[in-house]
């Protein structure tokens, strides 16, 4: 089954929000067996729409509309649904109902533009948004499903979970499945030529893929078929020999974020970690507790941002922190040591550095960035030269702090069997 | 001038990652007088590449190709340019001279696939990649200028700024500008009923759209036209009308985020904050330094995660934590002012929830989160009832404590004056 994903809205095209409901559309899709052959953004404009849908209709098995169905004068996927299939908007009285409980949830009146959420297409039929007052809209005809959703991440996930997946499940009859294996230390291009054979062998229902981010590259096997169970053997015969080749440059054998890897570490050998952090501000304890069941390992942090908050909250020498300087190995190991004792933690981890754009010097110029991990018994320490703008300059940052835990950690382990 | 972007990679479509480089480009290209008609996501397929290259070719004048310049077997998009145009590859000596720089510096040995990377197609310009081994790609004819570049967003956009931006700067007679305001505590459908008698009034060369999320609105005017002055003018005069009728909804007249906003309120009162988070666990802190410059208004925070913590760093009474539980109104009450006066900060901010999906009880379920925002006069606090899954409820949860914030900060201007 060839599904299609098209979002109306002109904030994406013009860069003002990013587009994230494909991504989960995508994720949601692959497994029940529909592989997603194309994602549009279009603008909130009647002809491209009408192409939209045309197009997917033909080349589809189904269609999903995303933007467009909100009570202002930008909002036309419904008219134009109705123009497409030549049908007249219809009220639904379940859709008003739903209207009505919100504005009696929140204490307003309904005036005529709510009213009008609950029209649809009369070839249609609709799907309760319980986060919002407007419905999804599902048709089916022998060419394809087309099903149009608020843009709203939240309600079009709830529909989506709510309504269409058990109206869709089982009309697929092959299934995708993917294994991703995690690689830290080693470039793409190194892993391409040790795997090389692996790759050339590979039956024709099977695609390896390889992406690449932050040092770290993620290689995918995905498998197209009938039977689960023997695309799964399929895929862990790969994945076994390409494990047995990359050996211990393999650090996770499953699609796992760097923080989630760390998190596992922690909880099979019952250690915790706390975090002292600067430029960073704030980002890695985000990322820590972006994982379920962080609490286990990871008990509390602090974001010292200025001068004075370092030597108060984590009693960093004033002197050092101005003869060294803030961004310094010997401030940023002081910090790491100072908020694993505070926190009672196996390990510390700090950052220090400067995020940019301003704050740069000849000497220390933007995107320098020290960071320390100390355990008990060892404190490491490294500085490191980014090239990005402030937002990257703190995601990677993020990252590379965490990779360094994991070394630790990983030494950790390995220096106790 | 028509613009579209071709993003080529199928983990993009498999939803194991989002695309931001649409958004950057879209944001980048717009004002150059660019019009971003269509961003398509496509597989890493032959005949998908060659499709979107005879259909962007003939309805724009400029085609962004992204991804699929890597040095794997999964990259296929050099070859397939050649396929399109009939040519051959040919090595580029300069891009060579650049892949040996990269490897000289990481100290590797440079192998037959990083070599494949100098090779262009003869009708090509190669466009360094300083930060990258692969070259982006300049194709220009008499139908369009197609761009091929890699898809690791920092090269991307290095590539764009030193080499793409200036060979496509004046190309474009018409420019296109935009404005935003931003209104919180007003749904979409009052707004749209305000204004009403602007939205029908507007000259055909402008457009009104309504971006609505986390409780807020912004809307968008955009308009076209040859001189950037006369359409300053004509933006100028909807918003002032605009701002006239919403009045105090209206919390910022350019597109910014509500971290944004709250830092300038904060810089022009001379006021500084600090944070207690608990389920948020360094979010907000990582909102409010996303913003440069935000030393001078946030000298740090904290995270307690565990009880114990709340207690031994914000000297939170244990037996109050175990009577009334840390997602309390009295819990959270006792952190913002413990932080604030800890920090020695004007305002202090606490949030203590349940983001899920584990920890929910009878009484507390998932998504129940208590907020509270302190000043030296005053201590709000409210509770919250969100819906969402753990990144959701942690998201809403950030964005609602600093509009707590900032009606805090707004009632302090409001009864100083």
């Amino acid at each position: 089954m060839l599904a299609e994903i098209i979002t109306i809205g002109d904030e994406i095209l013009i860069g003002q929000i990013v587009d994230t409901n494909s991504a989960w559309l995508g994720q949601q899709l692959n497994p029940r067996g529909f592989e997603i052959t194309r994602i549009t953004t279009i603008p909130d404009r009647r002809e491209a729409i009408l192409e939209a849908l045309e197009l997917g209709s033909k080349r589809s098995d189904l269609v999903i509309f995303t933007g467009g169905l909100g009570p202002t004068k930008d909002d036309i996927t419904k008219k134009t649904l109705c123009e497409f299939y030549n049908v007249d908007l219809v009220f639904d009285d379940a859709s008003f109902k739903n209207v009505e409980r919100i504005f009696n949830h929140i204490g307003r009146e309904i005036t005529q533009v709510n009213k009008d959420q609950a029209l649809i297409p009369s070839n249609s039929i609709a799907l309760l948004n319980r986060y919002g007052t407007a419905p999804g809209i599902w048709i089916e005809n022998n060419d394809a499903i087309v099903v149009s959703l608020p843009g709203v991440p939240y309600e079009m996930k709830d529909i989506m979970l709510q309504e269409v997946f058990p109206r869709i499940e089982n009309r697929s009859t092959d299934i995708i499945e993917h294994a991703t294996i995690v690689v830290s230390g080693m470039p793409e291009s190194v892993i391409s030529e040790k795997i090389e054979a692996i790759e050339l062998g590979l039956s024709a229902n099977l695609k390896l893929a390889y992406l690449p981010n932050y040092g770290v590259v993620r290689l995918r096997i995905s498998a197209r078929g009938k039977k689960e169970d023997a695309l799964r053997d399929q895929i862990l015969k790969v994945t076994t020999e390409i494990r047995s080749i990359l050996g211990q440059f393999v650090i996770a054998s499953e699609d796992k974020k760097i923080q989630e890897i760390v998190g596992e570490m922690l909880i099979n050998n019952k250690q915790t970690v706390s975090l002292a952090e600067s430029c960073t501000g704030g980002y890695v304890a985000h990322l820590i507790t972006s994982t379920p069941g962080s609490s286990a390992y990871f008990p509390g942090s602090v974001v010292t941002y200025s001068y004075e908050n370092k030597t108060s909250v984590l009693g960093v020498d004033a002197d050092l922190i101005w003869n060294k300087g803030a961004v310094s190995q010997e401030v940023v190991e002081k910090m790491s040591n100072a908020v694993r004792l505070k926190n009672n933690t196996d390990y510390g981890v700090a950052i220090s550095g400067i995020a940019g754009p301003g704050g740069g010097t000849d000497e220390k110029p933007v995107g320098t960035v020290w960071m320390s991990v100390s355990s008990k018994t060892e404190t490491k320490s490294k500085v490191f030269h980014l090239r990005g703008d402030r937002e990257q300059n703190i995601e990677r940052s993020g990252n590379i702090a965490l990779e360094m835990l994991r070394r630790m950690i990983l030494n950790s382990e390995l220096s106790s069997t």
